[in-house]
Protein backbone atom coordinates (compact mmCIF):
# COMPACT_ATOMS: atom_id res chain seq x y z
CA UNK A 1 0.00 0.00 0.00
CA UNK A 2 1.37 3.46 -0.95
CA UNK A 3 1.33 5.94 1.74
CA UNK A 4 1.38 9.48 1.02
CA UNK A 5 3.45 11.62 2.78
CA UNK A 6 1.08 15.01 3.26
CA UNK A 7 -2.48 14.47 3.79
CA UNK A 8 -4.40 17.37 2.82
CA UNK A 9 -7.14 18.89 4.47
CA UNK A 10 -9.57 22.23 4.22
CA UNK A 11 -10.88 23.86 6.68
CA UNK A 12 -13.45 26.44 6.99
CA UNK A 13 -13.65 29.39 9.03
CA UNK A 14 -16.59 31.13 9.76
CA UNK A 15 -16.74 34.68 12.42
CA UNK A 16 -20.94 34.84 12.49
CA UNK A 17 -22.28 38.27 12.92
CA UNK A 18 -25.91 39.58 12.45
CA UNK A 19 -24.14 42.91 10.83
CA UNK A 20 -21.23 41.33 8.78
CA UNK A 21 -20.09 37.43 8.62
CA UNK A 22 -16.76 36.71 7.59
CA UNK A 23 -15.43 33.37 6.48
CA UNK A 24 -11.84 32.38 5.09
CA UNK A 25 -10.86 28.97 3.42
CA UNK A 26 -7.25 27.37 4.12
CA UNK A 27 -5.42 24.52 2.67
CA UNK A 28 -3.75 21.97 4.93
CA UNK A 29 -0.49 20.60 3.33
CA UNK A 30 0.94 18.55 5.74
CA UNK A 31 2.22 20.75 8.57
CA UNK A 32 1.84 23.65 6.06
CA UNK A 33 -1.15 25.82 5.96
CA UNK A 34 -1.82 28.18 2.93
CA UNK A 35 -5.20 30.65 2.25
CA UNK A 36 -7.37 29.74 -0.33
CA UNK A 37 -9.72 32.92 -0.11
CA UNK A 38 -11.50 35.01 2.70
CA UNK A 39 -14.44 37.25 2.44
CA UNK A 40 -16.81 39.12 3.99
CA UNK A 41 -21.01 39.01 3.76
CA UNK A 42 -22.31 42.52 4.20
CA UNK A 43 -25.52 41.88 5.89
CA UNK A 44 -26.64 45.35 7.22
CA UNK A 45 -28.03 46.22 4.02
CA UNK A 46 -30.82 43.29 4.58
CA UNK A 47 -33.05 45.10 6.84
CA UNK A 48 -35.05 42.23 7.84
CA UNK A 49 -33.17 40.21 10.57
CA UNK A 50 -34.42 37.10 9.19
CA UNK A 51 -33.29 37.91 4.99
CA UNK A 52 -29.75 38.00 6.92
CA UNK A 53 -30.33 34.80 8.35
CA UNK A 54 -31.48 33.44 5.18
CA UNK A 55 -28.22 35.15 3.55
CA UNK A 56 -25.83 33.33 5.93
CA UNK A 57 -27.41 30.18 5.37
CA UNK A 58 -27.25 30.55 1.51
CA UNK A 59 -23.67 32.01 1.35
CA UNK A 60 -22.28 29.12 3.88
CA UNK A 61 -23.83 26.22 2.17
CA UNK A 62 -22.41 27.83 -1.09
CA UNK A 63 -19.31 27.81 0.03
CA UNK A 64 -19.16 24.21 1.43
CA UNK A 65 -20.41 23.07 -1.84
CA UNK A 66 -17.86 25.44 -3.75
CA UNK A 67 -14.46 24.19 -2.02
CA UNK A 68 -15.40 21.11 -0.33
CA UNK A 69 -14.01 21.54 3.05
CA UNK A 70 -13.45 18.67 5.52
CA UNK A 71 -14.04 20.59 8.88
CA UNK A 72 -15.38 24.08 9.76
CA UNK A 73 -13.71 26.59 13.07
CA UNK A 74 -16.18 29.37 13.73
CA UNK A 75 -15.12 32.09 16.36
CA UNK A 76 -17.95 31.56 18.82
CA UNK A 77 -17.45 34.08 21.49
CA UNK A 78 -19.85 32.34 24.53
CA UNK A 79 -20.06 35.75 26.42
CA UNK A 80 -21.80 38.78 25.29
CA UNK A 81 -23.04 41.97 26.81
CA UNK A 82 -26.39 41.35 27.20
CA UNK A 83 -28.48 38.33 26.57
CA UNK A 84 -30.40 40.48 23.80
CA UNK A 85 -26.97 40.51 21.16
CA UNK A 86 -26.54 36.83 22.82
CA UNK A 87 -29.82 36.12 21.48
CA UNK A 88 -28.75 37.40 17.92
CA UNK A 89 -25.45 36.02 17.78
CA UNK A 90 -26.93 32.48 18.73
CA UNK A 91 -29.26 32.75 15.73
CA UNK A 92 -26.40 33.73 13.26
CA UNK A 93 -24.32 31.05 14.99
CA UNK A 94 -26.82 28.55 14.74
CA UNK A 95 -27.15 28.84 11.18
CA UNK A 96 -23.96 28.72 9.89
CA UNK A 97 -23.57 26.04 12.23
CA UNK A 98 -26.48 24.35 10.41
CA UNK A 99 -25.26 24.94 7.14
CA UNK A 100 -22.42 22.64 7.82
CA UNK A 101 -24.47 19.59 9.91
CA UNK A 102 -26.60 19.84 6.41
CA UNK A 103 -23.34 18.66 4.74
CA UNK A 104 -21.77 16.57 7.46
CA UNK A 105 -19.17 18.74 7.67
CA UNK A 106 -17.26 17.85 11.53
CA UNK A 107 -17.81 21.85 13.79
CA UNK A 108 -15.22 23.35 15.84
CA UNK A 109 -15.75 25.98 18.10
CA UNK A 110 -13.33 28.46 19.15
CA UNK A 111 -13.15 31.52 21.64
CA UNK A 112 -12.15 34.82 20.59
CA UNK A 113 -9.22 34.64 23.22
CA UNK A 114 -8.66 31.18 22.33
CA UNK A 115 -7.59 32.25 18.41
CA UNK A 116 -6.16 35.65 19.33
CA UNK A 117 -3.89 33.02 21.81
CA UNK A 118 -3.15 30.60 18.94
CA UNK A 119 -1.99 33.20 16.51
CA UNK A 120 -0.29 35.91 18.29
CA UNK A 121 0.30 34.56 21.81
CA UNK A 122 -1.82 37.15 23.60
CA UNK A 123 -5.25 36.61 24.29
CA UNK A 124 -5.97 39.87 24.12
CA UNK A 125 -4.23 41.03 20.91
CA UNK A 126 -5.62 43.31 18.67
CA UNK A 127 -7.62 41.96 15.59
CA UNK A 128 -4.55 44.20 13.58
CA UNK A 129 -2.49 42.01 15.19
CA UNK A 130 -3.86 39.12 15.04
CA UNK A 131 -4.54 40.07 11.00
CA UNK A 132 -0.77 40.81 10.66
CA UNK A 133 0.21 37.77 12.13
CA UNK A 134 -1.82 35.50 9.99
CA UNK A 135 -0.36 37.88 6.60
CA UNK A 136 2.87 36.06 7.81
CA UNK A 137 2.23 33.01 8.42
CA UNK A 138 0.04 32.02 5.84
CA UNK A 139 1.76 34.31 2.89
CA UNK A 140 -1.03 36.48 2.20
CA UNK A 141 -0.21 39.63 -0.29
CA UNK A 142 -0.10 43.02 0.92
CA UNK A 143 -2.94 43.91 -1.65
CA UNK A 144 -4.83 40.96 -0.45
CA UNK A 145 -5.20 41.92 3.04
CA UNK A 146 -7.23 45.16 2.19
CA UNK A 147 -10.30 43.43 3.54
CA UNK A 148 -12.06 43.66 6.58
CA UNK A 149 -10.86 42.26 9.53
CA UNK A 150 -13.77 39.75 10.40
CA UNK A 151 -12.40 38.06 7.19
CA UNK A 152 -9.37 37.61 8.72
CA UNK A 153 -11.05 36.59 12.29
CA UNK A 154 -13.19 33.78 10.17
CA UNK A 155 -9.52 33.38 8.67
CA UNK A 156 -8.16 32.88 12.48
CA UNK A 157 -10.83 30.62 13.47
CA UNK A 158 -9.44 28.19 11.12
CA UNK A 159 -5.79 29.10 11.76
CA UNK A 160 -6.54 28.13 15.31
CA UNK A 161 -8.41 24.79 14.20
CA UNK A 162 -5.29 23.69 12.33
CA UNK A 163 -2.92 23.98 15.54
CA UNK A 164 -5.23 22.38 17.20
CA UNK A 165 -5.44 19.04 14.95
CA UNK A 166 -1.65 19.08 15.47
CA UNK A 167 -0.12 17.96 12.65
CA UNK A 168 -2.56 15.51 10.46
CA UNK A 169 -0.12 13.54 8.66
CA UNK A 170 1.38 12.10 12.16
CA UNK A 171 -1.63 11.93 13.99
CA UNK A 172 -0.47 13.73 17.00
CA UNK A 173 -2.53 13.73 19.50
CA UNK A 174 -2.81 16.75 22.31
CA UNK A 175 -4.61 16.39 25.58
CA UNK A 176 -4.23 20.40 26.51
CA UNK A 177 -2.94 23.76 24.96
CA UNK A 178 -0.03 22.99 27.53
CA UNK A 179 1.00 19.75 25.89
CA UNK A 180 0.24 21.43 22.40
CA UNK A 181 2.83 24.56 23.66
CA UNK A 182 5.47 21.71 25.17
CA UNK A 183 5.74 19.43 21.97
CA UNK A 184 5.55 22.67 19.07
CA UNK A 185 7.81 25.41 21.22
CA UNK A 186 8.76 26.51 17.64
CA UNK A 187 5.57 27.53 16.33
CA UNK A 188 4.34 28.85 19.11
CA UNK A 189 4.72 32.82 18.79
CA UNK A 190 5.69 34.94 21.62
CA UNK B 1 -65.13 36.50 -11.14
CA UNK B 2 -66.24 34.55 -8.30
CA UNK B 3 -64.91 35.40 -5.10
CA UNK B 4 -64.79 32.37 -2.44
CA UNK B 5 -66.22 33.72 0.55
CA UNK B 6 -63.23 31.45 2.88
CA UNK B 7 -59.94 32.06 2.79
CA UNK B 8 -57.95 29.21 3.59
CA UNK B 9 -54.58 29.46 5.40
CA UNK B 10 -52.30 27.41 7.54
CA UNK B 11 -50.22 27.97 10.22
CA UNK B 12 -46.92 25.90 11.64
CA UNK B 13 -46.61 27.51 15.54
CA UNK B 14 -43.37 26.34 17.09
CA UNK B 15 -41.63 26.13 20.04
CA UNK B 16 -38.13 25.99 19.41
CA UNK B 17 -36.04 24.95 22.61
CA UNK B 18 -32.92 22.51 22.71
CA UNK B 19 -34.22 19.51 24.65
CA UNK B 20 -37.28 19.65 22.80
CA UNK B 21 -39.29 21.33 19.93
CA UNK B 22 -43.11 21.56 19.58
CA UNK B 23 -44.56 22.20 16.60
CA UNK B 24 -48.31 22.35 15.84
CA UNK B 25 -50.86 23.03 12.70
CA UNK B 26 -53.51 25.17 12.51
CA UNK B 27 -56.12 25.65 9.32
CA UNK B 28 -58.21 28.55 8.92
CA UNK B 29 -61.31 28.65 7.03
CA UNK B 30 -62.60 32.39 7.23
CA UNK B 31 -62.74 33.47 11.12
CA UNK B 32 -62.45 29.43 12.56
CA UNK B 33 -59.57 27.89 13.54
CA UNK B 34 -59.09 24.55 13.69
CA UNK B 35 -56.27 21.60 14.31
CA UNK B 36 -54.29 19.78 11.88
CA UNK B 37 -51.89 18.04 14.23
CA UNK B 38 -49.21 18.70 16.61
CA UNK B 39 -46.40 16.98 18.07
CA UNK B 40 -42.58 17.32 19.67
CA UNK B 41 -39.56 16.39 18.82
CA UNK B 42 -37.39 14.91 21.60
CA UNK B 43 -33.96 16.18 21.20
CA UNK B 44 -32.62 15.55 24.52
CA UNK B 45 -31.83 11.89 23.18
CA UNK B 46 -29.16 13.20 20.90
CA UNK B 47 -26.07 14.04 22.85
CA UNK B 48 -24.36 16.53 20.12
CA UNK B 49 -25.76 19.92 20.41
CA UNK B 50 -25.06 20.48 16.99
CA UNK B 51 -27.12 16.83 15.84
CA UNK B 52 -29.27 18.72 17.52
CA UNK B 53 -29.61 21.67 14.93
CA UNK B 54 -29.76 19.55 12.42
CA UNK B 55 -32.29 17.59 13.53
CA UNK B 56 -34.26 20.95 13.92
CA UNK B 57 -33.78 22.35 10.06
CA UNK B 58 -34.64 18.49 9.14
CA UNK B 59 -37.84 18.55 10.73
CA UNK B 60 -39.36 22.12 10.48
CA UNK B 61 -38.20 21.79 6.72
CA UNK B 62 -40.03 18.19 6.33
CA UNK B 63 -43.50 19.54 7.67
CA UNK B 64 -43.22 22.44 5.73
CA UNK B 65 -42.34 20.26 2.73
CA UNK B 66 -45.30 18.08 3.67
CA UNK B 67 -48.42 20.65 5.15
CA UNK B 68 -47.03 23.58 3.20
CA UNK B 69 -47.76 26.64 5.53
CA UNK B 70 -48.49 29.88 4.37
CA UNK B 71 -47.03 31.56 7.54
CA UNK B 72 -44.74 30.47 10.76
CA UNK B 73 -45.24 31.33 14.40
CA UNK B 74 -42.60 30.95 16.49
CA UNK B 75 -42.39 31.02 20.40
CA UNK B 76 -39.80 33.55 21.02
CA UNK B 77 -39.10 34.52 24.90
CA UNK B 78 -36.54 37.63 24.34
CA UNK B 79 -35.03 37.61 27.93
CA UNK B 80 -33.56 34.38 29.81
CA UNK B 81 -32.18 33.79 33.27
CA UNK B 82 -28.00 33.97 31.65
CA UNK B 83 -26.32 34.89 28.42
CA UNK B 84 -25.61 31.10 27.58
CA UNK B 85 -28.57 29.64 27.69
CA UNK B 86 -29.84 32.83 25.79
CA UNK B 87 -27.22 31.65 23.02
CA UNK B 88 -28.18 27.99 22.94
CA UNK B 89 -32.00 29.11 22.35
CA UNK B 90 -31.26 31.67 19.73
CA UNK B 91 -28.88 28.50 17.61
CA UNK B 92 -32.87 26.69 18.16
CA UNK B 93 -34.53 29.20 16.84
CA UNK B 94 -32.28 30.87 14.17
CA UNK B 95 -32.60 27.02 12.58
CA UNK B 96 -36.24 26.71 12.82
CA UNK B 97 -36.45 30.48 11.60
CA UNK B 98 -33.86 29.56 8.41
CA UNK B 99 -35.99 26.39 7.52
CA UNK B 100 -39.02 28.47 7.12
CA UNK B 101 -36.79 31.63 4.81
CA UNK B 102 -35.27 28.50 3.18
CA UNK B 103 -39.02 27.91 1.57
CA UNK B 104 -40.21 31.42 1.76
CA UNK B 105 -42.25 31.61 4.59
CA UNK B 106 -42.91 34.49 6.53
CA UNK B 107 -42.02 34.34 10.41
CA UNK B 108 -43.87 35.94 13.33
CA UNK B 109 -42.25 35.98 16.56
CA UNK B 110 -45.04 36.25 19.86
CA UNK B 111 -43.16 36.31 23.45
CA UNK B 112 -44.78 33.23 25.69
CA UNK B 113 -46.24 36.35 27.45
CA UNK B 114 -48.25 37.53 24.52
CA UNK B 115 -49.33 33.91 23.56
CA UNK B 116 -50.78 33.08 26.86
CA UNK B 117 -52.70 36.76 26.99
CA UNK B 118 -54.06 36.24 23.53
CA UNK B 119 -55.51 32.60 24.67
CA UNK B 120 -56.27 32.91 27.92
CA UNK B 121 -56.53 36.69 28.89
CA UNK B 122 -53.74 36.32 31.73
CA UNK B 123 -49.86 36.79 30.58
CA UNK B 124 -49.09 34.51 33.59
CA UNK B 125 -51.25 31.78 32.73
CA UNK B 126 -49.96 28.17 33.31
CA UNK B 127 -49.03 26.02 30.16
CA UNK B 128 -52.16 23.64 31.23
CA UNK B 129 -54.30 26.48 31.69
CA UNK B 130 -53.47 27.39 27.76
CA UNK B 131 -53.40 23.79 26.61
CA UNK B 132 -56.90 23.50 28.22
CA UNK B 133 -58.56 26.95 26.51
CA UNK B 134 -56.62 25.24 22.92
CA UNK B 135 -58.60 21.82 23.20
CA UNK B 136 -61.72 24.07 23.65
CA UNK B 137 -60.92 26.41 21.63
CA UNK B 138 -59.64 24.08 18.60
CA UNK B 139 -61.81 21.55 19.48
CA UNK B 140 -59.06 19.01 20.33
CA UNK B 141 -60.44 15.26 21.65
CA UNK B 142 -59.22 14.47 25.01
CA UNK B 143 -57.19 11.54 23.98
CA UNK B 144 -55.19 13.50 21.37
CA UNK B 145 -54.29 16.05 24.68
CA UNK B 146 -51.87 13.58 26.04
CA UNK B 147 -48.95 15.25 25.17
CA UNK B 148 -46.31 17.22 25.91
CA UNK B 149 -47.53 20.75 26.98
CA UNK B 150 -44.43 22.00 24.40
CA UNK B 151 -46.48 20.99 21.52
CA UNK B 152 -49.41 22.88 22.53
CA UNK B 153 -47.34 26.09 23.27
CA UNK B 154 -45.86 25.64 19.25
CA UNK B 155 -49.91 25.46 19.25
CA UNK B 156 -50.51 28.36 20.99
CA UNK B 157 -47.88 30.46 18.83
CA UNK B 158 -50.20 29.52 15.77
CA UNK B 159 -53.52 30.47 17.38
CA UNK B 160 -51.84 33.98 18.76
CA UNK B 161 -50.61 34.47 15.01
CA UNK B 162 -54.38 33.82 13.82
CA UNK B 163 -55.89 36.20 16.33
CA UNK B 164 -53.31 38.64 15.83
CA UNK B 165 -54.13 38.32 12.10
CA UNK B 166 -57.72 39.69 13.04
CA UNK B 167 -60.27 38.05 10.23
CA UNK B 168 -58.36 36.88 7.01
CA UNK B 169 -61.55 37.29 4.79
CA UNK B 170 -62.29 40.66 5.67
CA UNK B 171 -59.01 41.87 5.47
CA UNK B 172 -59.35 43.79 8.71
CA UNK B 173 -56.36 45.67 10.11
CA UNK B 174 -55.88 46.09 14.41
CA UNK B 175 -53.01 48.59 14.92
CA UNK B 176 -52.42 47.53 18.07
CA UNK B 177 -53.61 44.62 20.65
CA UNK B 178 -55.93 46.93 22.43
CA UNK B 179 -57.65 48.19 19.08
CA UNK B 180 -58.08 43.97 18.41
CA UNK B 181 -59.41 43.36 21.30
CA UNK B 182 -62.25 46.65 21.51
CA UNK B 183 -63.07 45.18 17.89
CA UNK B 184 -63.23 41.92 18.87
CA UNK B 185 -64.44 41.75 22.55
CA UNK B 186 -66.31 38.11 21.75
CA UNK B 187 -63.23 36.64 21.23
CA UNK B 188 -61.32 37.78 24.07
CA UNK B 189 -61.39 35.47 26.92
CA UNK B 190 -61.36 37.02 30.04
Amino acid sequence: MIKTSKVEKIILGIDPGTNVMGYGLIRIMGNKAEIIMMGVIELSKYESHYLRLGKIFQRVTSIIDEYKPDEMAIEAPFFGKNVQSMLKLGRAQGVAITAAIMRDIPIHEYEPRKIKMAITGNGNAAKEQVAGMLQKMLHIKKEDMDIQLDATDALGAAYCHFIQMGKPETDKKFSSWKDFVNKNSDKVHK
